[in-house]
């Protein structure tokens, strides 16, 4: 890969002495400073690493400002973290360990899966899926009535797909979580709970990554979607009718209860909750082992049970330290000012 | 289904201008107020809808009181949120793409599977095994040595119901559950931990619902138990040794430690969880997020770490709010009553 | 099992009238002092069932002290109930109901499986695999390229074992665990979120369980690892980077975030959470629901969220029902010395 097709890649600025021969020098990975051979690029992100710049054998540097300790070509990027990333996933590929659709899967005939789609032993594809090129179905996998996988896109063992999930395209679903079993709709009666139908489905956009043993339920009757760049990570919930906007990271352990609607930018730290048919906007953050019971369109940290901003959460944390010395404090002032109550004029005592 | 089954169905009573005609009309589905055609049945659940009443097209309505506004039958239910599950999910059925034993599936010579029952490619069916008329267990399922599944129970992929599990008549066992794993039973030494084996089993009672992705543990010697009618959302952990009551809702995410007992109708919110030997009288209601550490017969609702009533938790829950600003208030207290001390006759000084 | 071969097992001394003969002595099980046969040991694990000791009929007792009341030989250890525990699980072994490779397998050719280990079929072996004698691996179970699995050790249905899994022996992996899956890192920009490729590994030593439904994520460069001995319970996430320590006990729904590090002998309780990058010393313990977000060395328990100390978090949760009372007394006491203030003398009420 040339460096001008990394610079397109990140959308960077060259900062060189000698353009049109660093344009087309061709790089062959991504390496930490200290770790970077002649051809590969690296990156400065945490100012602390600034003393190896000099002696890095890199070929080029990713850098927020040109740095003169580094001798050799810079790609100016706001955000070098971002950057070395999108590089690093570039070079990066899965290898699948299977080619074709193996006579040891269940693929029904009804199904229509692409020639240069993969399907691996023992998985099955029910009647109706759609299955685009370059997907590929790991053994065990579970494709119900109807499901579509888009173009690219890669399900890991023992994911279930239950009738009707649309998943988009370069989308990756990570071993045995389930998309599109019902979601909890249930009415209690004093004769039983009765349960009610969840004959909508789960839509899952592009580049879309879920973790794995996440659980994504189907909607009463429309849709539950994750829209197009979220990441989910292990054991994630999304409940039924539920809309996660683009671009959103969910962590491991969070939930999402029925009805919620989710904005862009939105991240669900690791353990975080939001409560039923709550509306978060862009960029709201839920820390750890948040549980958000309000909506909110005020972007920024939220934290405690429940939630508030981060900024009032350490305020309370910190008071409630100093709180059983505080009821001492108070148990005193109480007596001294009974003492003093007591020694005053008698029109004063009067509480 | 006609009109009168309805109402044995969800015992109510028939408000009608012409009972023996409007007994013998044909429902087709349930709508809600606005979109339901004239074969139709709806609901009034909520009194805001109550302006659509006199235009719905319904053949009928269902209403905890007579309407009025509504031309045609009613039928008075004192829950018609309950009655309106019930009659839907009357009307909806699974649809399962696969009849009979398929060849592809590994069914041991010594398990009994009734030819009315359904078994997919790649399930396992150990030695033991017993599964009754109008079952269906889905690819990948695994059935361990005598596991038992009761008339019309749905077993869906990926699940796996370990060696002696039993699975009552009407259940549902949603992707990826693992019934019957071993409890967590270990004794910690200087010399390492030791595993106490687990040799007991799990009972799912009739009409029970394990959402996708859920572990009901075996008891260390005698039974982990789901009584009747509970349902459990998806992720829910429940330990050894553990007895869940009938009718029970159990939300995403929520766990029961080892040994716990639950009465009837009781309601754990999202994340919620129980500590280990607890006794949940009937009816007790856990919030989100909730940690219960202690027995309780009271019914009704719970929050906080540890669980204390809701009203006594929202009260502290707004004291916390006022506690930064409150001790700025002890701080000036204390600084205008050393004043008035130093200022006051030697004798009310001593504190 | 001979009484000397016990005594050797649990390292106990023996308390006895006739050494010769008592250490010759069969045992056939363990069970609790009123259900003990004449050919089994028992135990004493809590002084409230001491008053069974004289009518028990079991062979043998293991006690922490010499009881008088037990009328047969006693093996004196510290900690009867490991001792119970250790001896149990030598009595017990899993029944497994298939031997051999089964043809219903997919085993690659490329793949070296003892001829002593078990595959069940549905099982799937990717090339490279290399699988110990002894070791089981039942049906649905997918385990990738070059994925190690030691001598003993047993795979349970539906776990996923991804690209270059190491697990050693006398291992358990309860049912639809997944080892190995990429870890969650990811670096959000403006121009969407980039995946960090996570190309290390998980690597699991001797004698440890994992639990139904764990995930352990595959590290981003280096490995992921769980030490010999620990216990991990249903549920249970550990992130990439992690290095959990030797015998610790990681309860249900427990989850550690990337790149922290645990001790020896550490323990989460359920729904506990570790913050990233945190390192735990030996032997601390996270009670139930609580967050740490600070590296501590401090052994014991931890509570609340942000964790803090038991004893400090007793404190604050007893202070923090008071507070609503205490917020009145301070009102009340605000009033009384505004009072006090108002008829004192002028220059007194300067504040």
């Amino acid at each position: 890969m040339q460096l001008k097709e990394i610079i397109t890649l990140i959308s960077a600025k060259l900062h060189s002495s000698d353009r049109e021969k660093d344009l087309a020098k061709s790089i062959s990975g991504v390496a930490s400073l200290d770790k970077a051979t002649e051809t590969e690029i690296t990156f400065l992100t945490n100012p602390s690493w600034r003393s190896y710049l000099d002696k890095s054998k890199a070929l080029a540097l990713i850098t927020a400002q040109p740095m003169v300790e580094f001798n050799g070509p810079q790609l100016i990027h706001a955000n070098p973290y971002w950057a070395m990333a999108k590089i690093s996933s570039h070079f990066f590929s899965y290898t699948h360990h299977h080619k074709g659709h193996s006579d040891l899967a269940f693929i029904h005939p009804e199904a229509e899966v692409s020639p240069e789609a993969t399907v691996f032993p023992f998985a099955y594809v029910s009647p109706g899926c759609v299955i685009s090129a370059g997907a590929v179905i790991y053994p065990q996998v579970y494709l119900g009535h109807k499901v579509r996988i888009g173009c690219n896109s890669v399900v890991f063992p023992g994911a279930c797909l239950m009738d009707g999930t649309e998943v988009g395209e370069q989308c990756i679903i990570h071993a045995n979580s389930v998309l599109g079993a019902d979601g909890f709709g249930f009415a209690p009666g004093t004769d039983g709970i009765a349960k009610i139908p969840q004959v909508g489905s789960v839509t899952i956009e592009n580049d879309v990554e879920v973790g794995a043993l996440c659980s994504i339920d189907r909607a009463t009757f429309d849709t539950t979607r994750i829209k197009q760049g979220s990441k989910l990570d292990s054991h994630v919930h999304v409940a039924h009718n539920v809309t996660v906007g683009e671009n959103n990271m969910l962590c491991a352990q969070s939930g999402i209860a029925g009805s919620s609607t989710l904005g862009k930018g939105v991240i669900l730290a690791g353990q975080a909750g939001v409560a039923p048919g709550i509306v978060l906007g862009d960029n709201v953050v839920l820390g750890a082992r948040c549980g958000m019971i309000e909506s909110t369109d005020e972007p920024g940290q939220y934290l405690g049970m429940p939630a508030i901003t981060a900024k009032t959460w350490f305020r309370q944390v910190a008071a409630t330290k100093k709180l059983p010395d505080a009821l001492k404090r108070l148990d005193n002032l109480e007596k001294k000012i009974n003492q003093l109550l007591a020694a005053s004029k008698p029109d004063a005592t009067d509480s």
